[in-house]
């Protein structure tokens, strides 16, 4: 019995509208979710994300566990309460920062111990502890532990860690169905309201991507995710992954596609079926002075931006393109003032959510071609020229 | 025949209440001028700054000189339109900054010739070309170049510093009365509407000041700045050369001293009869995670905070305090994250500016006597215990 509702009021060829039912509220899909790693996105409180438009935050597990901790986030009353946003939040599991660990984890068959990278202590996650520690903070969706193979992998060690991911999401969903149904105060984690998520793993080998999405589309999840892409493979197998797998997930619950990726991955991954996403794109490349626009990306500190009086994007209602020029930002940004990260960042979350609404019209309308055509531009950058 | 009008609405002792009109609009005294250096507060956007309440912006001339340059400024339609700060700006001359380039800087009776901090190359300011930058950037008010001696320094090269001061405002007052008038497109910053304010020096020697005092006063300037304190001075001192200083500049044009302080300082001067002033302290002490309070300065990275689920102050309406708790805030600060700056910043420019609303009341009220006490508290840390 899946905790988190999801209806779909439209469909355009594989492409889905749809609508996804949180403790906290309603996010219209396929929907992006800005990524604040620590509880915030880089430059952003809570009031200025919540004016992109943003209708869910995703959070990292492992790096609120690592500080302030969970106990802390709990006392203080969950996510919500500690971080100020008050829509939904969607946490990671962590599996893929304790993956990257390399050299600092052994993993088993009932988990993985890893030396964190901050104070390098020992820490070990479970299929069984990484579920609760979700439900002890609240989150909305919480994500299964998962083993996130590198690239590029032998096609064995892949699927053993699909094997072992598989054993453990059995895990992870037997403990959550205990907790929901608890008593409140029985356990820790009892009384949590939220979904729970599996994620589908692969690597880049087609046979054992449909292999796995077939395997977890036999699981009671509230939704499936697209893990171990955007780990360093080619954009073409990237979307190859998302090809084989998005279709063979249940239709009738969200798909999520992890750390994914340009306007033209979104809308390719949306046209075969993605509900879901979240990357650090926006977010990270405003820092660098890349700014998204629907004409391509300006690397706002070219000098050819130096006395340009135009916003970055015409029209754009963002606080950065409502007051400044493409001229204050190069400034900024230039002189790395940290104003020039804050509308920046403010910039490109929200055309990222905008571009998630165009997205959606789309589907409406039933013109998700002519968008997935048009995104291909707003990927590529034009500022160099 | 001053440019800008001052009028005075209501006095307590020394105190007075004002109300500066300026060609971008009116500034209630006594104001705070938060310091946007580049242009903007550092973490702020103008729609954010204008949200703390701010109604006049200080910027910086020798900076904005250098880096994006005058002529791209003017070329953009002045520093309004370049910053996106549609209030008020008062720019300093850049005096301070040149005078601290020791080593770098080569002084004459015609002006100062320097290096600049950035690539090194020779730049050239005289009391005409910064009323002239300055004008051609439209800002709403200037000041002059003056030389300001490094702490501590010899009596008799503070008086040399000053009588050298004096005659460049002379020559700066002239040269400005030649824009105003000008037929617009006469000569660069022709036309300019705004004010023009002279600064007295002295160091900290009494009699030298009060001559200072004495000669400036004499000079029509639409106002008069304390210029030379917060280098390196005794608080003591720096308050004396308030006592000293104000009460003998004119008492119908408006009094700024310059790059002053703690809410304590604040409450001191206008006590003393100062309007206006500009200090780093607010956003400068954001960053390192030094937030104020009514109650004294939270050094919000100590470990008594981790827990704390109340805002960094009780009922202060900023984005910080309406949405995040003190536990959220050391987070993200010790964490180092950019929203725990930008959250910082907002609530201290508010605190800032708050405190002379408080002020204002104070003086309208005759009240002005309990602030002035009670600011001695919001000066202290009490965060350290």
């Amino acid at each position: 019995m899946p905790a988190l509702a999801f209806e779909i009021a439209a469909t355009a060829g594989r492409a889905r509208l749809g609508r996804l039912t949180t403790p906290h509220g309603t996010v219209e899909t396929p929907a992006f979710m800005p990524v604040g790693t620590l509880g915030a996105v880089k430059g952003l409180g809570p009031e200025a994300l919540e004016e992109t438009g943003a209708s869910i935050l995703l959070a990292n597990l492992y790096h609120l566990a690592l500080r302030p901790g969970i106990d802390v986030v709990e006392a203080l009353g969950g996510v919500h309460a500690f971080t100020g946003w008050r829509r939904p939040v969607l946490t990671d599991s962590g599996g893929f920062q304790v993956f990257s660990l390399s050299g600092m984890r052994k993993v088993d068959d009932d988990g993985v111990t890893f030396r964190n990278h901050l104070d390098g202590a020992a820490l070990r996650f479970t299929p069984e502890n990484v579920v609760e520690m979700q439900a002890r903070i609240g989150v909305d969706v919480a994500m299964v532990l998962d083993e996130c193979p590198p690239w590029p992998v032998e096609p064995e060690a892949a699927a053993a860690a699909w094997r072992r991911t598989l054993a453990w999401e059995e895990r992870a969903l037997e403990h959550a169905a205990g907790l929901g149904a608890a008593a409140p105060g029985a356990r820790p984690g009892a009384g949590w309201a939220g979904g729970l998520f599996g994620i589908a793993q692969g690597s880049a080998f087609r046979e054992l991507r449909e292999a796995a999405a077939a395997d977890l589309a036999r699981l009671p999840f509230d939704g499936f995710a697209i893990g171990g892409v955007s780990v360093g493979e080619p954009e073409e197998l990237r979307r190859a992954v998302v090809e084989w797998t998005a279709p063979a997930l249940p239709a009738d619950r969200p798909r999520y596609l992890m750390g994914v990726g340009t306007p033209a991955d979104l809308a390719h991954a949306v046209a075969h079926g993605v509900d879901l996403f979240d990357c650090v794109l926006p977010s990270r490349n405003a820092r660098h002075g890349e700014l998204f626009t629907r004409e391509g990306v300006l690397k706002i500190k070219n000098a050819r931006f130096r006395d340009d009086p135009a916003p970055v994007e015409d029209g754009c209602p963002c606080p950065c393109c409502r007051r400044v020029s493409r001229a204050f930002l190069h400034h900024l940004v230039r002189a790395r003032e940290l104003t020039g990260a804050v509308l920046a960042t403010a910039h490109n979350v929200r055309f990222f959510l905008d571009f998630m609404v165009g997205l959606r019209q789309a589907i409406a309308s039933g013109s998700l071609t002519e968008i997935a055509v048009g995104a291909s531009a707003a990927g590529s950058p034009q500022g160099s020229h």
